[in-house]
């Protein structure tokens, strides 16, 4: 069966190239076109390398980047993945939207629009459908958001946690990676042997997209979660991974080992359809006294094309009402290209492509 | 006047050796005697240098190191400044008050002993008075312990607060720096690009000594202050400097404004007694979008022998009930010996010395 | 064909698992046993973990550590790799090549011993025989020894332009990683934000090693190379992999484009006889304006199984009549457990096992 | 008497604010300007802070940036220090020059030209006489260039080992802070954990800048002293300090303690006139087996104005007939900011301002 021809868009990009990464010798999908802007028109990929933990193959390094064009793009595919700054992101996907194209980003900009779906498969597959009400998915097209990079890696437990015991209450701080600012992005000068604590934008994703993630759908409107969330960003001199202290309670009485259970045990519609990039075990707990931390934990995950796809979380532990855990996520794998891809592919096993 | 004399014990450790920096020049105390194992004896102050920010006299690098021994300690000394290790701090900090001097500790072994204050004079001024019911109070002997440099970067804002609008509920979790591990302490291999999120036993601290030092004494006993108070610790690679993300609820209404307004007006007991080491300002509340960060707050304080002394608090806000807030503090400064030297002038200035 | 038994010794350290990780599949040998202190006795190697990233199979991480015991190892493995602490390593390797086993070892104890090979296949492979005249060799023990981690990184492209042009003088400053200091190693205080030009008798043992390795045997002696050699010491914050500054002049006239020939070019004995671990490429010369650097090219060599097993090359340079490039190494795979891996590769091929 | 007014060029930028660090207070330079480009025009200088570890006067921070135009610079005041990048240097600095202004500059543009000297009055105070040749100087304006910050770390030792023994050959190869590249400067992806190998016209800059540093002036023209130099130039994650590894011989016969003693003893015409930014020793040699250090020994120097002037040497040894030591110097103040003021001290005390 022919793949299905995908586009990545700011493919010079950190993410762009995680895209890149995570499409090489994908089962479904096929990389038809690299564009970025007009500057970097005709370079090699392998000329403009932001990824360093993972070896592209001698084919992909030698493919040139496209100046992005809607029309050719939405004419060389049927999907964009879509790693483009926010500013750029807004018109240029709904443009492709309106060409026919399936858009799957990794951008802010559509992720708050009233029929775009904020997708984590293992949290809320069942909000793709509402594409089907954008008024380009009659000619095919449509677009599809994953969320903040920061939200992700705190969505899916808080996701395992709600649905054994309702979440009433989280609090979260982050130990965000550098790599989550693009390149050339945070200076060397204001993070060495620093921590910053204010990330443009961040806490305010957070609270609003948890909401999104986590509510529901109800005649044809998403309905927030009525959660009480809130976030509080800081960087930290690590390359990747984001690290979350997470505080919670719940509305029904549990243990700390209830929660591990719960999340431990936690599967979903990406492991039921065994899309390719999903993890086998969307969470992972540890017991380790002194886990999850980046250097070990960031590229969790199995099988080989699901690595830094599992979220992992340790020290579960309870005080009073309230849980404390940490949490770790790949911030530009599972909260960045690998949470679109995964996006596609549940958009692919779900005939929408 | 004479100034008193004064012991430095673990004097080759990094809280010795800012109990050393502390004092050099100090108005109203004078060395007399550094201490540490008995490996050290004879060792030059200068052959053992641990701090690294400061540039200690020439005099100062030409003190010998003693071996620790009760008797010789109480006989040159009026005072005890303790940078021990808590395993070992306990049973001589004990015989030293039995001795008859005034032992004035960083140490953790007494801190939730009955009529041992765990002092920040800015917060609890008044507990001082408990060491009065110390066995060995009428021979002079007595122990007076600071708090953990986490609980003391939080402490100073949190009392602000819960004096102006009652402090209900407080969640924190810590961006800790690698100082706070002692030398050689946190091995390179394990915090290089990475963040760590657990620090052994501090988070049981931090949660009690919370609600001894925001607490009341009653019938000569310490009640513990109600506040639910959450702690989560992590590393991180920086130098110097406790950043710590605040989440807190008071029971009196309030707006971000106000609680900006009562931490910056905030003065308490050691600046009306205008203590040698005692900041002009306790906190220091700053508007930038960005602050506080280690690498530019964590030496705030005034005058030049406070630096390091002020609490800076940065990013203010209200979501819902709720403010967050961070935190910012010199762990080995105002967290470490700098407290314990504030405790000795409050206790100068009381005349228990 | 059953493979050669083989004990790790030393396998709670960061080279001992450095060996570990290479012989996980290996085609030729199979681990029998892992030995360290008495301390570790009957610990699970996945609770002593000192290397981050590899993923060790589940069946690895539940070895059980013995202690270490002469006749127990020389029962169980024909063949010891030792990545012991030079001052354990000298004693215990002589009682282990008495009792008949082929020592392979990365301890500095035994390099410049009279009749010990200081061996790195593709240099000189030929030194190889000179275990025959070890006293223990008729019982089937005899040692050899791998380079220290900074010679071996610069041995391997002055082997390629000695053999071209001759080598006359070499200046070499290193930028040593803090995983060659091993776990706890250098403490974090000392080296972030820092360098420090100094590591314990480490330029002594470059400036002696690259004379032996270099130089020849004649009448059953190793003769010194003559070259004039110069090295400077400086370890940095950097995880894995030595850079290292090199300047040489060669006896024979030469241009850059030709230093890069020979050094690209480059194939000697493990190459030819295919050995497991022997990279197709010893050195890997790069064009770019600005590499080696550890982060983007530690991990060089084919195929998988010699990963981190090249020596990059790049900014090979003339001024004047002297050449300048830089160099990189993976200290503790190519410098350390891969070159004992491969000399036993070596030997086994020799049919020495 | 009146002191001379200066105007800082390019204050926006981290050598711009050394050079307003150093001026607070100066006793003989007054600022009477802070100039950069257009859009920074009016903004506070508190606003737009790069360095963080010196704190500015409150005034200071209030000063308003005014934008770069030379005829408002030549009429407020008569001497311009510039931090500008070096494509705006070269055109501009010639204008202020042809305004009658005094030029002191940190940039390249000037460097080599035929009259300007390249001034490290500690090496060759008497270059700066060349200035009358400037076609300016009949009208009070001409330029004096300070040296690259890795020339000027290594010039001083250099020249007093070439005065005491003639210096025949110096190799070198650095370990380049970040602070080097200004800000935003070198990003974080690029360097944490990491080493690179390149800096641009760095290597070339060090080895035609020496030879004219410790060259001579005859019949009015610049003579290259003919060492044979080479250098090798490598950014690590530091953020001040630049340490440099020197290999070096000699055309007389000597000790290491020999090239100790010049060093330490060296003493130049900023000490003899007593300058206000000349460091009383200008060579601080250690004798620590591991020193010189960033961390530690970056801001050697008195007095107190004076603080990043010395240059630190450490670990002088001798390997049959080479030289070994390591080099440390303040890249922003004695290779940059205060090597311009130094050398404006200096043009001061010789009446040419």
């Amino acid at each position: 069966m022919a793949k299905v021809k995908v586009a990545v868009l700011g493919a010079t990009g950190m993410i762009g190239q995680r895209f890149v990464q995570l499409l090489e010798g994908h089962p479904k999908f096929e990389i038809a076109g690299l564009y970025a802007s007009e500057r970097s028109e005709g370079k090699r990929l392998g000329d403009t390398l932001k990824v360093r933990d993972h070896v592209f193959m001698d084919d992909t390094l030698d493919m040139r980047i496209e100046q992005l064009d809607v029309a050719r793009i939405a004419k060389a595919s049927r999907v964009a993945f879509s790693g483009l700054p926010s500013d750029l992101a807004g018109g240029l996907e709904t443009q492709l939207a309106q060409a026919g194209c399936a858009v799957f980003s990794n951008a802010a900009a559509h992720r708050m629009d009233a029929y775009v779906p904020l997708l984590i498969p293992e949290c809320n597959a069942g909000h793709l459908d509402m594409v089907k009400k954008q008024s380009t998915f009659k000619d095919g097209g449509f677009i599809v958001a994953n969320a903040n990079c920061s939200t992700t890696g705190v969505a899916v437990p808080l996701k395992a946690v709600d649905d054994a015991f309702g979440l009433e209450f989280a609090c979260v701080s982050t130990y965000q990676a550098i790599s989550g600012a693009g390149y050339p992005g945070v200076p060397s000068l204001d993070i060495m042997s620093n921590v910053v604590p204010y990330i443009r934008s961040e806490e305010e994703k957070m609270e609003t997209e948890i909401a999104k993630i986590l509510g529901s759908v109800r005649r044809g409107k998403f309905i927030d979660h009525p959660v009480e969330f809130l976030a509080s960003c800081v960087r930290v001199p690590v390359i990747d991974g984001h690290l979350e202290s997470v505080t919670l309670r719940t509305s029904e009485d549990a243990e700390a080992k209830d929660l591990v259970k719960v999340m431990d045990e936690f599967r979903a519609e990406p492991q039921k359809l065994k899309l390719a990039t999903a993890p086998l075990r969307p969470i992972i707990v540890r017991s380790e006294a002194d886990r999850p931390q980046p250097a070990l934990d960031v590229n969790a995950g199995e099988p080989e094309r699901a690595k830094g796809m599992s979220t992992v979380v340790g020290r579960v532990r309870k005080k009073g009402t309230y849980f404390k855990m940490f949490v770790l996520s790949h911030n530009t794998l599972r909260g960045g290209a690998g949470g679109s891809v995964l996006n596609a592919e549940l958009a692919n096993a779900k005939k929408l492509l």
